[in-house]
């Protein structure tokens, strides 16, 4: 996040930020570090053991949320005295006092999903009257309603991803008898080549590795006449893409491209669902129920989709358990796949971004399965 | 970690591992990914907000571990039956019902001390006789007691970090008329070629950022007539390196070089107490009385160091809170530093490797302020 962000976006998100907490019910609110605490104050904390939190009550309604940071990192900190008080715990000290200090002696917090559990039960033990409920749980991300900017940007970095696939599937980039690690550092070389800031992940999945999902480009050499997975992403201008795409390399079998039909229907499926006022359970069952029926239920091993932003991975989650409406300003990945353990496998990728007629698509390649 | 590790390696950890538990009087264990787990199985587990873990008992006394892992990254693990069994949860479940499954249903179980929160609040709603305690808090670092073929692995990657380390007291690296972010690049080169397998971290601090102890390098240009601070490091066959210099860019100041004068000593100090026998404490208070005997006690605003192993941070910290003794295996920084905000800082740091007769050094580059 640029550090010239003014303090009224901050104000802002804080504000807001209230507004949720107080929907639920809860009083206060304690992030440990990462990407919602850089959202409301600007900040990036390092992530090591020592751990930043950014603390706010409800209670009195003018109080000022505090930034609580490791000593020997204050002098990292920009103060914003409008927008947070700063307060630096040292190496002799016990920070779960200095959290304690700043959030409500009693009633309900909101806590980071990730907070450590060294902070969780130190602070259960040190602040017996207040329940900790996760943020997630609650009220699910603080970050995940864009504004039109910010779903413009994700567009932006989904476009510079597609221009690389476009390589990929107009062969431009060599594949048979490359190793899956020489084709992954070429691509991140490609996705930087392209604008983006940063490579923040490149699976390359060749023959038998496409069924492996999260699979780790390794030393195997791709042959002709096999599948390729390729699933990529980087950030620019501080947010991510991550699309997904497969190529054959040689004739495609009848089986295969059958089933790849049976993927592209069901993808399909899930973005024409992705409507405000659905849930995000109905898009995972939209996709879930064209695999179903075509037989290969048991083999879409994961959920339909994950939110996108300044992170990857984010709130909302697309699965069969989040019956959470899906609103306009809502970014999400909609990939289904199908997939044979130890013989092949494939996915399908798209990020969307819900705006009021529906879900515009911010990933635009060619969707078929291209022969290379 | 090499993946050709045989299993008796990862057996006689987890019956070490087994013992320590009971000797905390705890009845279970649960890992949340992280180094931890991969120095129990070999799995190195995705960060991602799909949790994979580790659960074991010790009753009955032959149970198994388990390795509980998201469906989708299944086909990564290596099977280990005779080390543990796998298990694992799809999208459409909680993975908090899987865990329960394979830790005690009562009494107390050592968690990871950075297992999320929502895991952490989950596995409390859904075993309430479950006592969840922090593994720090009450053993230490499972790792924290290396081997000897660990104990060379840290000295042979801080050789290599030394050796960058004497290019820049050289004046082999150019500092004057460069910016801090360009030098850095520079020694990321630098501590690949001496033959790192990755850069872990490198932080370029000159004039008034070297008195931030953590300052991120940046745009600003070194000058003539200043103090550099480099702190830097990678690793090597899976171990860290890990060591801090400080030069100056012009004939050195009589002031800076009486402080330098203290440090000196305050490290030397700390490193002759790093005894087995002594407490960690008792390292950190020795730096500290030095430094604090001289004045300067308020700008020494950090613990003296942190155990270092397959990670740059872990057990033990060498900290005033940390009472637990010193023992053979034991690995970590000796660092402690003398911060003017504003002005100038600087910081002297060689890791230590315990043994019979007391600490070994892994670094061994000049520890004088050097005129570049």
């Amino acid at each position: 996040m640029p550090t010239d962000t003014p303090n009224e976006v901050f104000l802002q998100r804080w504000k807001r930020t209230r507004e949720r907490i107080a929907s639920t019910g809860a009083h206060g609110i304690l992030l440990g570090g990462g990407s919602d605490l850089a959202y409301l104050t600007g900040y990036e904390a390092m992530p090591l053991e020592r751990i930043t939190a950014f603390a706010g009550k409800l209670s009195p309604p003018d109080s000022k949320p505090a930034l609580i940071v490791p000593a020997l990192e204050a002098a990292r900190v920009r103060p914003r005295p409008s927008v947070y008080s700063i307060k630096s715990w040292g190496d002799s000290t016990d920070p779960v006092e200095a959290i304690a200090e700043e959030i409500p002696d009693s009633g309900t917090v909101l806590i980071s999903d990730d907070l450590w559990a060294m902070h969780v039960i130190g602070l259960q033990r040190r602040t017996p009257h207040v329940t900790l409920i996760p943020i997630g749980e609650a009220t699910g991300g603080l970050r995940e309603i864009k504004s039109p900017a910010e779903l413009d940007a994700l567009a932006e970095a989904g476009s510079l991803a597609d221009r690389v696939m476009a390589q990929v599937q107009g062969g431009e980039v060599s594949l048979v008898g490359r190793t899956e690690v020489e084709i992954a550092d070429d691509i991140s070389g490609r996705l930087l080549a392209a604008g983006h800031d940063t490579v923040e992940f490149v699976i390359v999945a060749s023959g038998p590795n496409s069924a492996s999902p999260h699979h780790h480009p390794g030393s195997r050499v791709v042959k002709a006449g096999e599948i390729v997975l390729f699933d990529f992403g980087g950030s620019f201008n501080g947010y991510c893409s991550d699309t997904t795409r497969c190529v054959y390399t040689g004739p495609i079998p009848d089986e295969v491209r059958f089933v790849y039909t049976i993927l592209a229907a069901a993808q399909e499926a899930a973005v024409l669902e992705a409507q405000p006022g659905r849930s995000l359970a109905e898009v995972d069952l939209a996709a879930r129920s064209v695999i179903g029926g075509a037989g290969f239920g048991d083999n879409f091993i994961h959920r339909t989709g994950h939110g996108i932003g300044v992170e990857v991975h984010e709130h909302p989650y697309v699965t069969k358990l989040n019956n959470d409406p899906i609103e306009i300003g809502h970014a999400f990945s909609i990939e289904p796949g199908i997939y044979f353990p130890g013989k092949w496998g494939m996915r399908l990728e798209d990020i969307v971004v819900i705006e009021a007629d529906g879900a515009r698509r911010c990933n635009n390649s060619d969707r078929s399965l291209l022969e290379v």
